[in-house]
């Protein structure tokens, strides 16, 4: 990488960080705990997001905003459940950025949410970068992916509040365990908090919900 | 993103694609069908290897190129098969580019081979954004990671030869539906040809070896 490439990175990194420090505000100044979720593709963001919004928007506030490449499939999923919801396409980009999620944060009704969850681009790797202004990042992994993946791709890992693993219902089925996975993952953030979860048979949500909300900086 | 971004990008894409052509003649000068593996992280690409390697070494012979963001950890578990293996640590970056790959290709005896497998980077975006000079790329998805991703991830499967649906042992256990799945894929791409495969039971492993036998230029 030569090193007139370095420095265009650098600006862009830099520039993204001046609108991210912008969206953090908005963010701080409404009250909302801001969660930027990050996995590979299918981990299950979605679904997770679904029966955690369905449950929580009984006692909070909940914004979504849904990031992909192309579609706006989650963002339809999501909206039939009563919440605000604004969609992002990032038409071939492997990450959100600040600027885009700044630009639809006026579609939210901000001083009314406590809380945002903001479904990044499904890809283990780029949104790790990219700070948009969120209090958290949120690294979400499907019993199905295999243990070493926060070995692999430790970033996401090393930058996230939480590790959620998905679909444990499969657990029976997949050579996976748990301890492993989780003692790989500490092993790269020893401060991560960890929680096994399904969102079909409902395993585990209690207590990812009750934490989420204990976050929540206005409660 | 401003034109002094995208001229650098164009000219990465392109230095790129220099080093690209150079690798594609090395294989084409010794008759090897080179696939580039794409898929998201945990989707089963370096399982498929396993046993496609295990059993075409037998008729073919097989060399292999394992990219990772970090860790050796796939190199070491396909060089157990006896055939020759190069591993790329890109380090951060969410891809492999021509460079990577012709860096490496030294070590391999290129004239002794039939068939070489580039295992990309766990990501369903960024590489196939990358020519690294193989001879197609093939697309990997497993039946845990949902229906929709040709639609959210069209790239990938536009740009390749082949999808081969991995994990199809977990069918009972999941909601996917492989008709509408691979209607997605065909919508994008009605020239890719389909595999479903389970590297635990070895389901339609026999037809995806005889396909791959079938593309290598010597025979």
């Amino acid at each position: 990488m030569g090193a007139k490439r370095v420095a265009v990175k650098e600006n862009v990194l830099s520039a993204n960080d001046r609108i991210a420090a912008a969206n953090r505000e908005r963010f701080q100044d409404a009250g909302i705990l801001a969660v930027n979720l990050i996995s590979s593709p299918g981990s299950g963001k979605t679904m997770l997001l679904e029966r955690t919004v369905e449950r929580m928007k009984a006692w909070l506030n909940v914004g979504i905003v849904a990031g992909d490449v192309q579609t706006r499939n989650d963002a339809d999923r999501l909206v039939q459940y009563g919440v605000p919801v604004e969609a992002i396409e990032t038409g071939g980009s492997c990450h959100l950025n600040a600027e885009q999620l700044g630009g639809v944060l006026g579609g939210l009704p901000l001083q009314a949410l406590d809380l945002v969850f903001v479904e990044n681009v499904g890809n283990l790797v780029c949104p790790s970068s990219f700070d948009l202004g969120e209090s958290m990042k949120i690294v979400l992994m499907s019993v199905t992916e295999g243990e070493d993946k926060p070995l692999k791709y430790p970033a996401a890992f090393r930058r996230s509040s939480a590790l959620v693993l998905t679909k444990a219902d499969l657990l029976p089925h997949v050579r996976f365990s748990v301890d492993t996975a989780v003692a790989n993952a500490l092993s790269i953030n020893p401060a991560l908090r960890t929680f096994v979860t399904s969102a079909y048979t409902e395993q585990g949500l209690q207590e990812w919900m009750e934490w989420l909300t204990s976050q929540v900086p206005k409660h």
